[in-house]
């Protein structure tokens, strides 16, 4: 089931637009799960240049096998202003990261980046819920998990970032969707926090500095990580070598596909 | 290779467009082929209502890693009339059976209906130059078959069709376009050609009318069909019994399917 030999013409079209579109990874989780779950759906990389996007949105619209796609970048934000309905998530990162076509053949969008890392941290035995938790770095992911976290209902959220004024403007955007939640600008010190997150690209590389001190990861505090390559960053390595729990990068990934796959009613019944 | 699960950012994608969609036969013809090749590209179905054409063709032309379609039933003519050039049997024909987009996404189309045929009949060891042609009907099929076959460079080409009217327009057309084959309209009598070819819809039930009196098929005459299901029609069942020479109408399909595999690049080296 669900291999190439198996398309017909009842099966349905599901994307992953981006650009370049060589490095994407969605056909390659998706399809496996359809073929192993025999769900009649293949998922097919979608390459279009960012002055094209409207023209390919209108050409989806038109097709009516098209289910919805992955989006990857730089469409995020692009493609959120061409939906016609946008979940709150989508609304609040200002970003989305899948789209679905309705009946209507309406597109629909939204971001499951930050409830693909909420999701992964409770999977894992790590309830965000009531917790102080200390996220590090404000930008396109620290975006979507701030409001996911807030939308979990955290019981405080720190957030520290390099430059100051964009972690302020994060706050400011959090506790207005959030009211309840307390939320604020800190400096990358767990001070109370039970948790800290590295949204930041710092491990990416391991000449890269570490995005919290040493001296700071004390043995109480969950330390977790959004980047999957290397799985263990020297933020990991270090908190393991201090005795803290440390959370994977990969989860996120893993959670938000099965996510993206609920929203984009793939994944059978 | 070319399973769903090798599916990757590289994969070339084609489709098959039509309406209603769950019939098409292309995926289910080359996918097979891309996994038995080891080519990485996949083909899906492409399902357009005929109003939101133009749209649907935009998309495709914005999206870069698509290559190209099989087209069926009822765009046609429609996407010929989109297209930015037109192979001469495409124009000739006035539609298109598939269509391509080149590197700065114009889209190439051309119509192999007649050409697969004629490429069946030499396949199966009926070499159709030189050769006195009755071709009965001159509807959609029979003229891109008519064409081809002046092309192919028929002796003498006889078209037969219960509206005369449309088998003068066809025989004028093909005149023009081949000025040296002579071409005639004629009776359903086979009249000293050597060939028959049935490109009317009788046949495709067991109770329609024979497109040829059984009294006329002598056993020196190729009796050759483009109907698909049922293999064996009626026509060719008495032809059989008479000691005809018969060419079965799947092998049209089979040898477009090649044709069309190269126009559209996607069947290797």
């Amino acid at each position: 089931m669900g291999a190439t030999l198996d398309i017909t013409g009842k099966t349905r079209v599901f994307g992953c637009i981006a650009d370049p579109i060589d490095h994407v990874r969605a056909p390659m989780v998706f399809n496996p799960i359809f073929e192993s779950r025999g769900i009649d759906a293949v998922m097919v990389p979608v390459h279009v240049p960012p002055d094209r996007l409207e023209a390919a949105v209108a050409g989806l619209k038109a097709q009516r096998n098209f289910g919805g796609m992955a989006v990857t970048v730089p469409h995020k934000l692009r493609l959120m202003a061409l939906c016609d309905e946008v979940g709150r998530q989508g609304r609040l990162v200002g970003a989305v990261n899948a789209v679905k076509f309705d009946a209507e053949r309406r597109m629909i969008g939204d971001n499951f980046d930050g409830a693909g890392f909420v999701a992964g941290m409770r999977a894992e035995g790590h309830e965000v819920n009531g917790r102080a938790v200390l996220q590090l770095g404000a930008g396109g992911a620290g975006r979507a998990i701030a409001f996911a976290l807030a939308d979990a209902g955290v019981g405080r959220l720190v957030i520290h970032n390099r430059t100051r004024s964009k972690a302020e403007e994060l706050a400011a955007a959090v506790s207005a969707a959030y009211p309840k939640i307390p939320v604020a600008v800190g400096e990358a010190a767990p001070d109370g926090c039970e948790i800290v997150v590295n949204t930041t690209s710092a491990g990416l590389h391991d000449t890269d500095p570490l995005p919290i001190e040493e001296g700071l990861l004390t043995s109480d505090l969950l330390i977790s990580e959004i980047i999957m390559i290397p799985e263990r960053t020297r933020l990991l390595e270090r908190a393991l070598e201090k005795g803290c729990k440390v959370h994977y990068g990969r989860h996120m990934l893993d959670h938000q596909i099965t996510l993206i796959g609920e929203f984009l009613g793939c994944l059978g019944g």
